[in-house]
């Protein structure tokens, strides 16, 4: 009876998932809120407030996680920990924190941890916008090959962008930095006493293309001090998917309840973890992680510079394959913002008469409308858009609404203008020549939304089918712990016996099809309209915003 | 002390007011709702349904008014029956019946009154649609140059709109009518005897302009049974504002109480009384009438043809100048559409909490922000487009939307997009040489609402005042009445003496106007795109909707 657990870490918590090797059975689930969660308002022990789009986190926390939840979900299952063969790790990213040579975070030394600079920045601090800027700006004026590979654009989320800032913010702090290592890298080091890099988190987050890390020139003409960062503060080895990347200390082994040298997987992105827990390890197999926010990740044998996508890197998600991402800013987020701040009184009560929630609802109501019934279209950039136009100054539209335009219109209208996006994002990889094939929903917001679920088949004209399991990320970290301990030969072979889909495969109703194929026609005369540049109006409101608010978003 | 009474005769009601000729100051008012109101489902005392767009009137009720009100206001004021020297009449238009050559109306003789044809057509029955189309497009075809004093295109509430359904849709009804006449000028006909028919009516709600109807000619184009509509059912002498019809009869003066003799003006459109009430005689004072639609009434001293403008017709307004009307389809309709279908729970509340209506709540919250710092525009057509544009297939847009856009920011996004079609109106006029010097608005949206009256000086660069009156159509009635008994010279001298205007003068602030022509800049290039066949994507969606819904609305 060989177990593994997966270790998800997100934003606000981490999770452990004991999961039977065989067949993915989930045995035992704990969680563990971090103690700190998000800071952003001030350093612990602080009243001193932290400037805007700071988001910071304390490294204990993590550590705190395995403390907890693997002694819990040991206890639970009632497994023997000698039937634990491996443990794997996903984490958000690009959350990256500075340490000295023996992985000590900067932010725990007396001497730092006053500094802001030496505490984590977690994935969503986007004050390093302006050193993003400076980077993509940088690398456009000196042709950098690998700029493309990125869609065009570096976001303020990824680590050199952070790094930067440190060396631009806090050149003290920059000095005593010896590290500068993804989080998710940093737990495994803590975990196994070995520093390793992972293929995925480097490639997506670090600018690292064929095994290389940009030319120090490129640094250098960043600031002639940031020359040397790779050098100095970087690993340019980088650890392989599915691989361990050591054996658990035996001082861990203690805290955990699990054997010395247990298998200790390469540490992966959590929406890059999706795709062997829901099959979804062939080229052509798009899967959506569907939440506030939507990430596609998908494998081909093509290499392609798709447009506007986040990123390509080879073995980034399947060893072999070249790995894709794209995203969309705001799905969930949007129809929360219309729920919360749009739907009036009487709606609300007849969900309340109803019994059901306000999403359930508008969505009874909506599913009873044919496509095109509500006279709607929606530019779905709310939170600005991600990929295809990479642009966060873009902003929500709607056209159509007249008099009779009640609630559930928008509602509908809006699930299908994220739909569309997915569909643009759908195109821009075809475009190139990186096909997609089907579609795999993970996360609440589809499983809930059964007229999400269609919409999605309808306009893209794919079919749809949802991940089988509720801990989507902890249960692919689980199938790399798997591989790390040599269970299974290859992912595939992982991914077929331990990832879970349901049964409902979602089908494309061809009726509407035609219907959506002419709406999505319009959708996208409006995205090159409003996107591309024939008016820029969106940016000129941002702009007359931020004069009237006096420079301030 | 000499009195006049005038009664405003709406779409739900009928109000009569007298005043003082002296000086307009207003005695006493009584108000009388039609017993039938508006007939839009079925006949009375049957069970038949009306088809969709229909609305009717039972004439009875009109007269009922007069029996009602006219008594009552002598008594409210205890004013002597011998001092009231004139009586004036409003009414909506284009409200047309049937009738015989004595004036009876059709649907009050047995053989008629299952008839819905033989009923009065309320100005708001849209079921002439198809007539209004033919007829417009048979003037294109046959260049007829009267056309483009309407716009370029004829409306289906108007005059010939509706006959012409009469006849092709009951011929028998239209084959037993002997007049078909504007229901003001039947209320004339009723209180005194003679047949009128109002200048103003006549040009701009049946074509007529420089004292002629369109050619039978053209008329037999439409349907060779409609060749001589003109000299077998209308008449052909037009009645001056300001004139008196005639004197009222022994009969009506004993039902009211007034003076056999009196003299009675002639009836004018609601929306064109308003310019003596707010003493906006004069070339360049653009009278706003503003409600759930807005009516913009001015007078020139030039004619021109300015582009989708509602009419043009000399006398129209003020004798001797040319009356120019234009349109905006949607304004309070709009707001209400907001406050009623898209405001959250939470902001009900808070206006409760703060002892507001929502539209107040709103107002205030709205009025903290600076231009442009909600970073929204929106396009002003719910409701279709009236004037400049005349396309009711256009639609609402929203634009600049964000995961923080609140209601206030919508709310203000909304008023502003209607002050900026205003503008649009405006610019229509000057571009063909009408000069508009500045906006007098009447009506209780303007009253209540101070952000919406700096928000349209702001807009249009152009001062606003305000209506001094509650009452103005009843007012601008009795000033007519005023006219007609000689007790003023002129319509200036009248208008001058009995016309009432708010002290408050709402002068543009210039920081705020550079910003809304910023804005304003932007509104007229989405509105050239999506109104002037860049883009016809809101046709589109329209036409997507109808075929959804099974070809209905």
């Amino acid at each position: 009876m060989p177990y593994t657990i997966g270790v998800d870490f997100g934003t606000e918590s981490g999770r452990a998932l004991l999961v039977d090797v065989a067949d993915g059975r989930e045995i035992a689930t704990a969680v563990f809120p971090y103690p700190h969660g998000v800071i952003d308002q001030h350093l612990p022990g602080s009243s001193k407030p932290l400037p805007p789009d700071w988001a910071l986190q304390d490294p204990r926390d993590y550590l705190d996680v395995f403390r907890h939840t693997i002694p819990a979900v040991l206890k639970e299952s009632g497994a023997d920990p000698r039937d634990v063969i491996g443990l794997g790790v996903d984490f958000t990213s690009c959350t990256i924190l500075p340490t000295k040579a023996d992985g000590t975070p900067l932010c725990v030394l007396p001497e730092y941890r006053d500094q802001p600079h030496a505490w984590v920045k977690l994935w969503k601090h986007h004050a390093s916008q302006p050193q993003a800027d400076q980077i993509t700006e940088t690398a456009r004026r000196m042709n950098q090959p690998w700029l493309n590979r990125y869609g065009g654009k570096i976001s303020s989320e990824w680590l050199f962008s952070k790094a930067l800032q440190i060396l631009q913010e806090a050149p003290e702090v920059y000095a005593a930095t010896e590290r500068i290592i993804e989080a998710g890298d940093w737990v495994i080091w803590q975990l196994t006493g070995v520093e390793t890099r992972s293929a995925c988190m480097a490639g997506y987050k670090a600018l690292v293309q064929d095994g290389h890390y940009p030319p120090s020139e490129y640094f250098a003409a960043l600031d002639p001090r940031f020359a040397d960062v790779v050098e100095t503060r970087m690993q340019t080895q980088f650890a392989k998917l599915g691989d361990a990347a050591g054996g658990l200390t035996a001082g861990w082994a203690a805290l955990t309840g699990l054997r010395e040298g247990l298998p200790v997987a390469v540490a992966i992105i959590d929406a890059h973890v999706a795709n062997p827990a829901v099959k979804a390890t062939k080229p052509g197999q798009m899967v959506m992680i569907m939440g506030t926010s939507t990430c596609q990740i998908m494998s081909s044998d093509q290499l392609s510079e798709v447009d506007g996508m986040a990123g390509v890197v080879m073995g980034g998600i399947v060893p072999g394959l070249y790995g894709y991402e794209a995203g969309q800013a705001g799905v969930g987020d949007i129809f929360a913002w219309f729920v919360n701040h749009a739907v009036p009184p009487e709606v609300h009560a007849a969900a309340q008469a109803a019994g059901l929630n306000l999403h359930e609802y508008l969505e009874r109501e909506a599913a009873l409308q044919k496509p095109g019934e509500h006279g709607l279209i929606a530019l779905d950039w709310w939170n600005g858009n991600r990929s295809t136009l990479v642009d966060a100054n873009l902003s929500g539209l709607l056209v159509g609404l007249t008099l009779g335009t009640r609630a559930p219109d928008i509602y509908r209208a809006l699930i299908e203008a994220t739909a569309y996006g997915t569909r643009a994002i759908i195109e821009a990889f075809e475009a190139r020549g990186v096909a997609v094939t089907e579609l795999i929903a993970a996360g609440g917001l589809p499983e809930k939304n059964a007229l999400l679920r269609q919409i999605y088949a309808d306009v893209t004209g794919r079919t749809l089918r949802l991940a089988g399991s509720a801990q989507t990320p902890a249960l692919g970290a689980a199938i790399f712990a798997a591989l790390a301990a040599g269970a299974y030969p290859n992912m595939d072979a992982a991914a077929e016996a331990m990832g879970k889909l349901k049964d409902e495969v979602v089908t494309p109703i061809p009726a509407h099809q035609a219907v959506y194929d002419a709406l999505y026609a319009d959708y996208k005369t409006l995205y090159d309209y409003f996107g591309r540049g024939a008016n820029d109006v969106m940016k000129r409101l941002k702009a007359i915003r931020r004069e009237a608010r006096g420079g301030m978003e």
